[in-house]
């Protein structure tokens, strides 16, 4: 099902054209126009799910499978010398199309490239309390 | 396969005790001791694989269904409003333990708690380029 609204629906579907890495029955692999480093790829089903919370199991195990083959294409092909696998989910964590996606972005040696977070501290308390609220809710 | 000196290992194997929130088979989840937020997780598997490059595409698929129940569960428990999966590869992309984690981040609408990465710029040119470099590698 696609949405007729939704920019990545029509991208996915070759209705927009775009720079196309890979695409199967499933998913269409193009370019971050906007990317973090040189080779910023993403993966985007071509039916219409908002996020990995709504995604079909079908669909998520498929999709770390098809993000090793780019990220090894991506050290052979671009001399990069690692890579970061993102995917975000809300308004919240970052997410501004929401049409799921999954950003992979290789990374090249430069320590400024990109910052993923700062490391916070923790406690053993801190850390059972928030295993008890999450576990609670866990199916 | 067990790897004696990776400390990972002995997490997700029980050797060295932890918060769990969720462990199978193949897996064991715990929350990172210096989280970027409060709930921040790992999945880890429980056999040594230093990365996603090398892990098996069976265990490769079970990660983001894991991933998608742990993210609902944080939204449901912690009141989390989105969430970030983040998987880095390789020192150059912030890998600090060279055991396969997959990072399952809660958000909470503070604008300051996490910077993804700067948007750059692109060219169709370039796309094509890049699309071509990784193309000719992808397997």
């Amino acid at each position: 099902m696609q949405d007729d609204n939704c920019i990545f629906c029509k991208i996915a579907n070759g209705e927009i054209p775009s720079v196309t890495l890979y695409e199967d029955a499933d998913f269409r692999v193009i370019f971050d126009l906007n990317p973090a480093t040189r080779g910023h790829a993403l993966i985007l089903p071509k039916e219409h799910y908002e996020d990995l919370t709504v995604l079909p199991e079908e669909l998520q195990s498929k999709v770390l499978p098809l993000a090793a083959r780019i990220g090894r294409a991506m050290k052979e092909g671009l001399g990069a010398k690692g890579f970061n696998v993102v995917q975000n989910n809300g308004e919240a964590a970052g997410q501004t199309v929401h049409h799921f996606h999954l950003h992979i972005i290789p990374r090249y040696g430069n320590p400024d490239e990109m910052v993923l977070w700062k490391p916070g501290t923790s406690t053993p308390e801190e850390l059972n309390k928030v295993c008890a609220e999450i576990g609670a809710r866990l199916k």
